[in-house]
């Protein structure tokens, strides 16, 4: 270890405290891997500080001497984006000592917390006082706030609450050099001059370390009505999809695609659970209503929907939740799909929204394009179709080792997808964010100036690209990309066949 | 006119025509005063470009040239945004030209227009295919798209729709080279790196020219139910809000607070109109209601809410809308309130935004210190308190002429409003932008963090700080700015008195 890294690791000691500073291979290992084991790094060191001052004087210190900082919440990212490169010369920073929830104004309707609160402790907080903290993800026992501002979560309720962009009225955030922006005024109008708190949420953590925000909270629903419905194909869905916001308004909270390949594969990981529907149907979808209102008008709305999609043939049949029990049934099958997928391995995992308008088109073409390059592929497609956002992942066949699957299909399936959706005006990345993962993807999908601006405020705001460096950004044109490959990390033991 | 402003001129008319570039003073007229007649600066041209195209042209020869240029839609900026100094060396570029609807998709919720649409026009193309597009705010027939995403435009919905930052999907932009940034794709979900359309929402034209946007719709309400009611003061304003979400849940689309002396200007300037209630109230709020269900039962929730209201001892009296025409006859008397107090002459305008639960008490105390500073101040006081932002807008008494009110009290008292927002955590712009007008103050409730970070933005998308001079960033500190003085806009004939 050079005498700078001695020096550096004896500063962040200094800062944050002996034991909140690890340094050994095997301590900081649980910080270092993802948490699905793909991506394998290595750190000068992990430390946790415990405010908002800490973070200031690590990253300073880091600054100074030019050691790159890699921000880490619950280390849920599906893309790579919160552990470290292979260098092993960066430190991470992880917020999970900073998880203080600071304030809840109910009058407000807002929640002041530090980063490193879990998602559900935020949502329980919220809930005791009365109160909905609407962003629902399948992570939310481990993802922290902090991590959700930095990804822009989003999840099963957006299509009524909106992204984290849209749930967040203030952040504070550390810049590179210590310095502290702060917006934690808990403010619903302020037009006074930029709205830099955006420039931090969603960038991954490459442009400053989000420590603290302010959030919405919205009425806790006391009504919820949950209907698993079967529908004809996707295009019916997107039908009933209007006709239920055309009956039901902003009640419509969630409105989930799930295609038949997707549910046996959870039933078949579950068998303990039971299909909500007799028989086999190829594409079903989970409608939640909730409202503020009583349960009987809410119900009778949902059966009013379910019986126009009747009549007008694009429900084949349904099942109404007829008890809280139901409902939670009906979810597990829909929130086990990415686990199972995860046990099952050899999964090809796209993320794509596309204009509603257009997404039953674009399921069809790009489900013929893969079954044309691997013809037995089951078509795992699921996902928040209420936004234009479905999770396509075709996985291996039963009977073809994963790694098999994948060495043979990764990238042609994945870029037939991905390119499919770009043509179509979709995102190759609705909700996932960029990471080290689709990092060198956004040289197709973005145009020259939407890589050049990236560029242009990540230099002015981290000059010596110190904050998670080489995660989001491509590398400019002309700058040969192999060059740095020796840094990147490895996932898992080749680049293709250990993701999904 | 030197040869430089010649050959520019020659070049603007190449590019959007003879009869789209103005250059005499009194063809510019138009477009150098803002609508109030406070701001009265000079132009070398004004030009009115016909597509992006032409806006790209424009600015990369203004910026080949180091000629500054104004962005301008419907000129209504009540900061004096929108108009150029008075140095005479910018080129305005009004959008009025580029006022099409490009597209309404109606399964995906969207329209693409270019930013030239006026918010009037905006909103009934939306209402032509049986959506709402939200955003409400008194100069919807002048005002322009492009102008409310600059400004990020906020208004009588803001509530239940959000502001236009929320509304928006994706834009088009122009930058200073004259380079296109493009995100027109119309998706609710895209974390494909930075989202760099937040750049240029709510700058005011000072990073790059809005010239296209994709914007959200919304089923359109099929039942409304208004109230006008008398409370006992604001914080019965606050609580019969918080009973209302609590009962109608977003069914709350707006909650206007009006003080007694805001309803008796608006009626004397009136005296056709009769105001809702007998009597003479201290504080009246608007309530509006809307949802998709049945009209029945939305009354019945207003109803309820009203119930509530009373028996808690938060209303005083109510008045229901007993029809469109009432409901219409009641909203008339909240939006004449900003135009009665134009005719009346002699109003301090403040935008405050406070936390909702310090609202009513900022109202209090600040009220205290105006009528400590001008003890026969009229408190006209109103506006979106649901989204705890109020207009407060102290009036000259009866008997006294503006310019000597004005003289006498503008200064101390803005300072002591202002100041005790900002001390509360407060915003002193709410949703009118800063412009020219609120520039300075910028310097008093920015934090210099914040400061550098808007100018190291501004110098990094605009080197040559070509795009709207002077507007909205304070000069950095150590500049003199008396040094600049001689080309800010004169203001009527002398700074204080002709404001409000």
């Amino acid at each position: 270890m050079a005498d700078t890294d001695t020096n550096v690791i004896d500063g962040l000691r200094a800062i944050v405290g002996d034991k909140a500073c690890l340094d050994t291979a095997a301590d900081m290992q649980p910080f270092t891997t993802d948490y699905r084991r793909l991506y394998h790094g290595k750190a000068l060191a992990v430390v946790a500080p415990a405010s908002t001052q800490q973070v200031s004087e690590v990253l300073a210190l880091c600054t100074k001497h030019g050691v790159p900082v890699v921000p880490q919440g619950g280390n849920t990212s599906l893309m790579g984006g919160a552990v470290p490169d292979a260098s092993g010369n960066a430190v991470v920073l992880n917020l999970r000592r900073m998880n203080q929830v600071l304030e809840i104004d109910a009058v407000n309707d807002t929640m002041t917390l530090q980063a490193g609160v879990t998602l559900q402790a935020a949502r329980a907080a919220a809930e005791t006082a009365g109160r909905l903290f609407p962003l629902r993800i399948g992570s939310e026992g481990s993802c922290q706030i902090g991590g959700n501002l930095s990804t822009n979560a989003g999840g099963t309720a957006v299509l009524r609450y909106g992204n984290m962009r849209d749930l967040t009225l203030g952040i504070e955030a550390v810049l590179p050099d210590g310095r502290v922006y702060s917006s934690l005024r808990g403010l619903r109008k302020d037009n006074t001059g930029y709205d830099l708190k955006q420039l931090f949420i969603g960038s991954e953590g490459t442009l400053g370390i989000i420590t603290a925000a302010v959030l919405k909270l919205m009425p806790l629903p006391s009504a919820t009505a949950v209907a698993w419905v079967a529908v004809k194909d996707p295009h019916a869905a997107v039908q009933l999809l209007t006709q239920a916001k055309r009956t039901a308004g902003q009640a419509v909270t969630a409105f989930e695609l799930i295609s038949g390949p997707a549910l046996s594969l959870v039933l078949a990981s579950m068998p303990q659970q039971s299909a909500p529907l007799p028989g086999v149907h190829d594409w079903m979808v989970l409608i939640e209503l909730s409202s503020g209102g009583d349960a009987e008008g809410l119900d009778a709305t949902l059966m009013a929907i379910l019986e126009q999609g009747m009549e007008s043939g694009l429900i084949v049949d349904a099942a109404v939740a007829a008890s809280m029990a139901d409902a939670r049934a009906f979810w597990l099958l829909r929130e086990e799909i990415s686990d199972a997928q995860t046990r099952e391995g050899g999964s090809i995992k796209c993320d794509i929204s596309i204009p509603l308008s257009k997404i039953a088109g674009f399921i069809a073409e790009a489900s013929a394009q893969v079954l044309a390059l691997a013809p037995d592929a089951r078509m795992v497609i699921y996902g928040h179709m209420g936004d234009g956002n479905v999770h396509f992942n075709p996985l291996r066949p039963k009977g073809t080792p994963a790694a098999e699957f994948l060495a043979a299909h990764y990238t042609q399936v994945s870029q037939a997808v991905d390119g499919l959706a770009h043509r179509q005006n979709g995102s190759i990345s609705a909700e996932h964010g960029i990471g080290v993962a689709k990092r060198d993807d956004l040289v197709h999908c973005k145009t020259p100036v939407e890589l050049a601006l990236m560029w242009q405020i990540k230099r002015t705001l981290d000059p010596g690209n110190l904050l998670n460096p080489s995660k989001v950004l491509p590398l400019p044109a002309g700058t040969d990309h192999r060059a740095t490959a020796s840094s990147a990390s490895t996932i898992g033991t080749a680049q293709t066949p250990a993701r999904g």
